[in-house]
């Protein structure tokens, strides 16, 4: 029981997260669309590049606030209710794909 | 004039490039609004962040097009005209955030 | 006590590990000779790189090992006694610094 | 002929960074071996990935100095060659696999 406290709903994004991920991925959403009209308007690849550069930064720092939530949360709650080891392999496998 | 002919307005987006770049950006942009929507939708993190790693995948090969006709087109360009090691610099410095 | 079971000695390289991540260490080493003396005989700047590429992706299999290890040993035990927080905090800041 | 004034040896480590990259790779094996050591002597896991990391950051040193020296001169003096294009697909397939 005790295990399950920092989590009510296992496996999921935390509450509290959840308002400043949407609001971060609506930003993104937006920066995606100022990469389109660069293209569209003839501006300096460079620039463009900078700019898809600043939105793989930004993408990264939804990830791992994902990351953080989920192993505080789910990732705990699997160890402590004895599920651990299942949990903590899936939980590398997504790192390894931000690593690479 | 010769060292010309592979772009006729140099600096920019390689002509040919730009309906393919626009429909990945289309497509990434959704992506995103995709991830926003599993964020509400309580979707289980680890897929949210399969989801962000496959929309990075999707960004490098944006960059990476906009690298490949800037390298071909500019950057060539401004070697044979005799502008090379500041161009060269510059693409160097836009590679690094990428390898980081 | 049953928590402790995985690991004798917290906090280490888990004991069966130490073999191999040895064996891919002098490995990495001889490569990293190898790329030393590739400089030395001015062999081509391409195929230099291609070798730093590959010693970069044998590191990052090294670190991976350890992450493993580790999650699974020492953060593992750490929740299972109720200080998990702290090491999930410091396991994150570290795949931070490997998802750059 | 002019073209070629950059370097005397095409395709080549630019001489003038041999030394530096040398006593870099010098530096990157000793890391190795420290690395090494820090397993055998049971180091903590986290230290052992901090220093990882940071052999990691040498090695993208190495790999960038060595592109700035070979898109300066090999690549460079392809295009003014003629045999630019080639050069630059090389080049560009080597920062994939960096950027990955």
């Amino acid at each position: 029981m005790t295990a399950m406290k920092s989590v009510d709903k296992p496996y999921l994004v935390e509450r509290q997260d959840k308002p400043q991920l949407t609001k971060r991925l609506n930003r993104i959403e937006g920066q995606i669309r100022g990469i389109g009209r660069m293209i569209e308007e003839d501006r300096y690849c460079v620039d463009i590049l900078t700019q898809i550069s600043a939105v793989r930064s930004a993408l990264d720092a939804v990830a791992l606030q994902l990351l953080r939530g989920h192993t505080h949360g789910c990732v705990q709650t699997a160890i402590r209710s004895g599920d651990g080891d299942q949990a903590i392999d899936e939980l590398l496998s997504v790192v390894e794909k931000f690593a690479r």
